[in-house]
């Protein structure tokens, strides 16, 4: 089965449990993920304690929650049937309404007649229900209706999940995703379980050089916990990190930078996505919109940034009951890893080399004519002498690459050839 | 009545006078303003005096100037009706003449056929006069012709006007302007009229931060004996200071930029050009002509740059009569005023701010998602969020703004709000 | 007689002999050369010498070399007629073979079928001929043919020029070029000899400020072995250097930058082509392909950039027969010169000049306003003004004369003008 296929399927376990920022949902979407990626870790801060300007919340915990005509005792809408039908963080109700007062609590989106929105109410005390346009406009407006939310607010926790894979340093490539959206599948289940498929390519992967850290938080307050929780090593230790979200579909690649755009993390992305891309989307920091807005803010300073396909906010399926699991494909979700992979092949590759010859070297007599086969003879040669050109302590492999005008992965065993020859050497270790 | 109808009044007021580089014509101008502008000193240089390269020239002061047909006794030209007939420092002369003699000091402009051009010769000995040219085409060139300037050259003095307005601090914001042009409305009346009323503005101000330097000087000889008086003051002192001209018609913003175009008065003024104008007209430091020649030298060194409507030398009326009390207008003088407005309360604000709190602050608990009426809700929130995330201590207010891709004059209330919920705070305090 | 023209015919005297990386050929090139530039010197290095990743090759010789039908004893293609024939450094060969056996040692060109193409195979022992197509496709494949190739390959020397001309500082300007290549015109008998005709122009000279340094070498071998010589003289003293190659055609003038394209090598090439040419053709590092390799290598990082007409390998002419007397012209040749003219007499004046006066001089008590008789009034004053605007100690002449859009060259005059009139002086010496 394609590596595609295989995220599809965790996606498709996932998609029915009832997400939010904290509780039952959240817990047990991670020991799923960890079924997956043993060694992952599932952590919790309380309720109630204090990261940065920021309160952890009440856990949120839902029995039932439904909406019936008054007269005919019949069902509107069930939470049992789609959570996003329940505003998130709703507080409990038990009440009987006309439908003017009803409406106040009421959501749905004129232009997705179709479909159920997402909405939710985190820091505002408050309790509503959403559903399609299509079937909020033949509510009768002369009927009661009666709202039943059955839901605990309490004093629990707030769960993360975190994974460290050690590697030959302490400096670290750090992965960020966030897991606390209930039922939608590219926004967000591809990023989870696209970091779940990444910490266990980077688990079999040889001689990491780097420390690899995957956390699965809530989004906003559980990057805000976590770097509250971490910040002295994490500011320490990590070279380049990457939000991991809306990675499912199959959109145009679109690349959000740090904040000024010139970390590793942005260098590695868009040689990437530049050369071995037709085409992406290039947004502005401006355009943020999840984890990287704490990571990257002042005195933070993290060097992180986010490559997914179609930008949360930009396709019309987003927080709806659309973004369901035919939006994210097995083709989306493997192109989105490949990505990635290179990612990391380039970062655990970017060495500063230096020639170790003066002058050109004499590549005939070693051979090296024709040793790539699947390059013509100038295409290799003109490569490795550009390579050696370069090769001059000022640059690493992604800065020759951009200079070659090429992807920075081409370039990889052109370097090692180089290496093994002895022709030029790393000035880094 | 508008600001701009009173500075048209005051144009209207000095404009029958004749000024030249000295002479009564400029310390009558000089008092006038003062009437305005209370505080305004009137200072003076003797001529001979060694400043820099220059000798202070001589005063000039004229009676009566005319020419007229010998036969007929009629006055084919009259000082009295308009100063422009006389070319500026003419020397002395009682003389009769026949055409041919005459002509070679005769000025007019072929392609401006109703207009007087305006002629000087300040340091070549010499006499002449203006006229238009359809006049000059309809002159008997077989009569004689009277020529009689009653002008004194005299060792005098060289006066210019000055008002410092404290502030807080010692450094300055410096204004320079010149009043040495006879009736010329917007080059040059448009220019110390500006400059008198953003005096007062800057006088009603509330806690100006900077001091503001203003200068009345006349072009060129007046900066260079200005510059020779008060270098080391202004090169320890001024921040960024604006050579006044051309600011009363209504053309199109122009720009002429400092030495390098890398100073806090161009940093200002670009922003505001670029965000606060539909277009304006971006020249190069190549393209200057007035004192910043002078303030922008080698040396002499002053972050001066100028903003103005159309630029000196590109409308037909410059330097001729067509430049009248038509040719500037209230809506232009204002429009002038409101930019300069904006300038100084930009530089005023002009803080290196940083963020108070580590990852986004929680703006719902302080009320601060609704904020500001007149912007959207995503607006001013999205516009505050934004400002934090580079309050860094890296940027000023123009660098955010900036990066923004808006007018550092918009981010005043937010920067206001900001810094009153303690969310940033200046670092350069 | 024009300096092209002599030129032309020295290019005409040399292009018959065979030459190659070592031999008679190469050294009689060089005595006639020195005939013309009384002081070369013509040095050797031995056959079997370690130069960095090199060795110098066994001297090579040819006595005869034909190609015959043995039937009919009918000569196809005979090395006196015409040395491209013989693949360069062809081993001894005296062999009957059939049509199919001889074939892997021919060259021909199929999309030029009347040219005979340049083939070399220095450090892979081999022999063959080169042949026009239409020669080569008549040859009867049924025949039997008889190659030989009377050549010794043995222990001698490589041979190089070199000439040094004193300046008034140990300071370098150098100029290297490639006497290699058989009879060929363009690419390779046109850099020698401008190499010579520049070498008398720098003789002739009066004053020079630096010491040039002119060598005739084979390409690469010889490079990196003159390298492997003076590495550590070069690097200390040149301060700017060209390979002269391919400049007597009259093509479009093509530049190849050094390794980062900023050294001073760079910027006079950049500000004659931009400003003394209507076009001219700008290539990459990436795109180099002749001794720069060796002088632009890592840890070599000698500021030598190329300025050439049609670049090597981009006309058709390029490596074969084609590239004859014809294809090279006195017109051509003397333009070639006149830019490296420029470039030396720039070099020679690209000083620091800084303002000796405060504020705008003024330049009519010095009679500067029309002192240069070609330029309009306004064009000479205000160029003066600009330069001494930018002569404020962080520019030198080339950048003055981009920041004023114009040739160096253009600046030479007026650069005099105020140097004599005490406006400016020399901040460099």
């Amino acid at each position: 089965m394609s590596i595609g296929q295989s995220m599809h399927d965790l996606i498709r376990r996932l998609f029915p449990i009832n997400r939010s920022l904290t509780g039952k949902g959240f817990r047990k979407s991670l020991e799923i993920i960890k079924e997956y990626v043993s060694g992952l870790e599932i952590k919790h801060i309380e309720s109630g304690e204090k990261c940065f300007d920021w309160t952890v919340p009440d856990e949120w915990d839902v029995e039932e929650a439904y909406l019936e005509e008054v007269d005919s005792g019949k069902r509107i809408v069930d939470f049992r049937n789609n959570n996003l039908h329940l505003v998130g963080y709703s507080i409990p109700v038990d009440v009987v309404l006309n439908f003017e007062e009803l409406d106040k609590h009421l959501h749905y989106r004129e232009d997705l007649p179709d479909a159920i929105p997402y909405v939710t109410s985190y820091y505002n005390p408050y309790w509503g229900f959403c559903l399609s346009y299509n079937q909020y406009k033949n509510l009768d407006r002369n009927k009661k209706y009666r709202a039943v939310i059955k839901s605990r607010l309490f004093r629990g926790v707030l769960n993360y999940g975190e994974i460290i894979i050690k590697g030959k340093t302490d400096k670290e490539i750090f992965f960020s995703t966030y897991l606390c959206h209930p039922s939608m599948a590219n926004n967000e289940l591809s990023g989870p379980v696209m970091a779940a498929f990444l910490a266990n390519y980077v688990k079999e992967r040889k001689d990491n050089k780097y420390t690899y850290r995957f956390i699965f938080i809530p989004e906003t307050i559980g990057s805000i916990c976590y770097i509250s929780k971490n910040l002295e090593n994490m500011k320490k230790n990590i070279v380049a990190g990457f939000v991991l979200t809306c990675c499912g579909d199959e959109g145009k690649f679109s690349y959000v930078p740090s904040r000024y755009g010139d970390t590793i993390a942005d260098k590695v992305a868009l040689n990437l996505l530049k050369y071995e891309l037709d085409e992406f989307k290039e947004y502005s920091f401006l355009d943020r919109g999840s984890d990287e807005r704490q990571y990257c803010s002042p005195g933070v300073d993290l060097p992180v940034c986010s490559v997914m396909r179609s930008k949360y906010g930009t396709f019309k399926e987003y927080h709806t009951s659309l973004d369901n699991l035919d939006f994210v494909t097995p083709k989306g979700l493997e192109e989105t890893f490949e990505f990635y992979k290179k990612v990391i092949n380039i970062l655990e590759n970017n060495d500063i080399c230096v020639s170790n010859i003066l002058c050109e070297p004499q590549m005939g007599k070693r051979g090296l004519y024709n040793t790539i086969s699947h390059m013509g003879r100038t295409g290799s040669v003109k490569l490795m002498m550009d390579f050696i050109a370069y090769a001059d302590g000022r640059n690493d492999l992604i800065d020759i690459a951009n200079i070659l005008n090429c992807s920075a992965y081409n370039l990889l065993e052109i370097k090692n050839i180089l290496l093994k020859n002895n022709l030029i050497e790393k000035s880094d270790v």
